[in-house]
């Protein structure tokens, strides 16, 4: 019989979405007549921008003729739309990022886990606490981790500690780590690194020959002209991060699927044999062998956002959301709750009253006000006694949550 | 400074493709006015079906609506594409698959390298030779072999030969194993597996309670109702196969990108401490954490070649590339060539005149007839002396490659 990889037996089962699922479910079933609003899960509620879908019923239209038709696609993505990224995410703010550094993908999540399969076994890595839990299970599959504690902390692991007396982003480590995870604007807190910890960062990764994950999928709701959108931004940074960016959470594509992650030509990792190695080309290697690149219809819609029309569109779009933020932000303010983030990002991270358990708040809400979010403490250890509020929603329903939870 | 992945570098860097493709470059430079026709890699040419096309626009409609607009999916897929998919691609044939059996994914080169993934070290693997090199690669990359020897062939993987002798369908091997490939209508040869072979294959894999990872992206091609289509045809199948199926090369979407995978909810795996293990479960876990389907736009034109319409437009495609394929095996048995395949396979298998090799085939294939097409040497040992030709193409430029080759 097969063996199979029994690192998978160590993830948890209970995983935070299907939990919320079900007790969203059972009270659905109990209370049929309430009017549920879901400020859960971070997906988009708004229509796509008019660029992307005229872009892509052109695409549509190529492939309906000879002429025009395009089958397989180079692996790493369209020029066109490589080039569009490079100039308006890169260049454009002075990142020295070509062309053939950004890879399109089909999701920030799939890149985020799939670039574990360049790198090796022994490495020390560090998360964030709270943290986006992609990041810890894609390494416990990877075989990086050992059993998880009754915390739900696994072994093998580095957690930096995020607080309200850090604003919830965690210090430097006092030890060299190999890899570092690090998400801002953040998910799940809704909090930024500022210029001046992300040259910290780079710093302290130069220092240790680290590579830092970079995911900026929220980048683009940053508000303040003085907070980074890529960690190319800061010197050295070429030497020693990988970048994950995404069309979900801009251009409303979480149902279309575009993103993409910038491996520079600079980045080296360090073979068995001490040899220094060329983490572009392994990566370039990997997407070869086992990616197909992304539907070109998509990747046509993805092209346009970087379009006058399109920027103008994806402006709207994260203003709206941004709106709603504030609205959230203020709501809960007023009603006498401690609240982070939501400035630069579409999640307000807040306090939960008194001693309130993130899953206590989260039936409270679900129970009292129809209101479904997302227990921090599904985040990690230091998220217990937080809860997170997504902004993408309709103005409607951000009022009528609030009208609701004022009431409370 | 971070460990790489060390298996990568067991990796042959001369990937059959990118040279095929550097010694076109060189050739279409020197000699700038020849009208080169490739038949090498197996990408098809002719616009996408009618239905699918319009189920696409009006996806990218629905996206341009609030009402209508769809975020997140499922991560396995959309119920009614894989609804569509268990009753026309199996129950129609007396497959019991059901719905939640099947993973809809990006494509089947994605699914077959990332499936290794729910599996763990140890386990003995079987691929046929000639193979498509993804299979191998893919294992290389996993850990699951040693180096490559002079012949390019790796330490720790069993090699099937297949020849002439058996019409490249290699042999039950006399030894147990773990895990096999098969790929039926074959890739690169275009020969089939029979259903009574198929069943040795399905009871040896019984036996030795191996699974069999069963490519069968080009099913549709199959013109003889003896054949099957699907291994879970075979009684006992559910016990011991996964299935890997493409849109690529049926309704054309090797640029949009669709295909599905089948893990049986009867399939079992062995963990280290002995006990059996859903790999339905594991699978389904893999998907949730590192994928998140395919685009709502790509599914709804998925889901439009199950219409009749479809059905109809498939059909007449699928027709059309095995009349090519008809003619490029006339033509060249004419030409006094043996050819394989092209039966029930849009690749056509030829031996090589007398003595030369599958790379001095290509270079008189491009230097005098300017027609490329792909050295059967790429696809392993047993491949030498043979060359694959893809009757991807329109009628013109297939009927113009014959009258140049039998010109030679």
């Amino acid at each position: 019989m097969a063996n199979i990889n029994d690192n998978y037996l160590k993830l948890k089962a209970g995983y935070l979405f299907p939990e919320i699922g079900r007790r969203v479910k059972a009270f659905g079933q109990a209370n049929p007549e309430a009017k549920v609003i879901r400020m859960g899960i971070g997906d988009v509620t708004e229509p796509l921008p008019a660029a992307a879908i005229e872009a892509m019923h052109r695409a549509v239209d190529d492939l309906s003729r000879r002429e025009t038709f395009h089958g397989y696609g180079p692996e790493q993505g369209y020029e066109w739309l490589r080039e569009a990224i490079a100039a308006n995410d890169f260049r454009s703010r002075g990142c020295e990022i070509s062309a053939d550094e950004v890879f399109v993908s089909d999701g920030s999540k799939c890149d985020v886990g799939n670039i574990l399969d360049i790198f090796g076994a022994g490495n020390r890595i560090a998360v964030t606490d709270p943290v986006y839990p992609v990041y810890v299970d894609t390494n416990v599959m990877a075989g990086h981790t050992g059993a998880a504690d009754q915390t739900g902390e696994y072994s093998g692991l580095l957690y930096l500690r995020g607080g309200a007396e850090n604003n919830f982003t965690p210090e430097i480590p006092g030890e060299p780590v190999d890899i570092i995870y690090l998400c801002s604007p953040n998910n799940p807190t809704g909090t930024v690194i500022t210029r001046q910890r992300l040259k910290q960062w780079v710093d302290y990764a130069q220092a240790n020959k680290a590579v830092i994950f970079f995911d900026a999928a929220y980048e683009a709701y940053i508000s303040d002209p003085a907070i980074p959108h890529s960690i190319y931004e800061i010197p050295g940074a070429r030497q020693c991060a990988i970048e994950f960016r995404s069309f979900s959470k801009t251009a409303g594509f979480t149902g279309v699927r575009c993103a993409f992650t910038v491996v520079p030509k600079s980045l080296r990792g360090r073979a068995a044999d001490e040899k220094q190695i060329d983490l572009h080309k392994l990566w370039h290697r990997r997407q070869s062998t086992k990616f197909n690149s992304v539907s070109y219809i998509v990747q046509r819609g993805a092209e346009a956002v970087y379009s006058e029309a399109g920027k103008k569109q994806v402006s709207e779009l994260v203003s709206f959301y941004l709106a709603n933020a504030k609205l959230i932000r203020d709501g809960l303010t007023g009603a006498g709750l401690t609240v982070y983030g939501g400035q630069h990002a579409p999640y307000i991270w807040l306090k939960t009253p008194g001693k309130t358990t993130s899953w206590e708040f989260f039936d409270q809400l679900l129970n009292k006000a129809h209101v479904v979010g997302t227990p921090g403490s599904g985040f990690g250890k230091s998220g217990e006694g937080y809860f997170r509020l997504s902004a993408f929603n309709s103005r409607e329903n951000v009022q009528e949550a609030l009208a609701r939870i004022r009431k409370l």
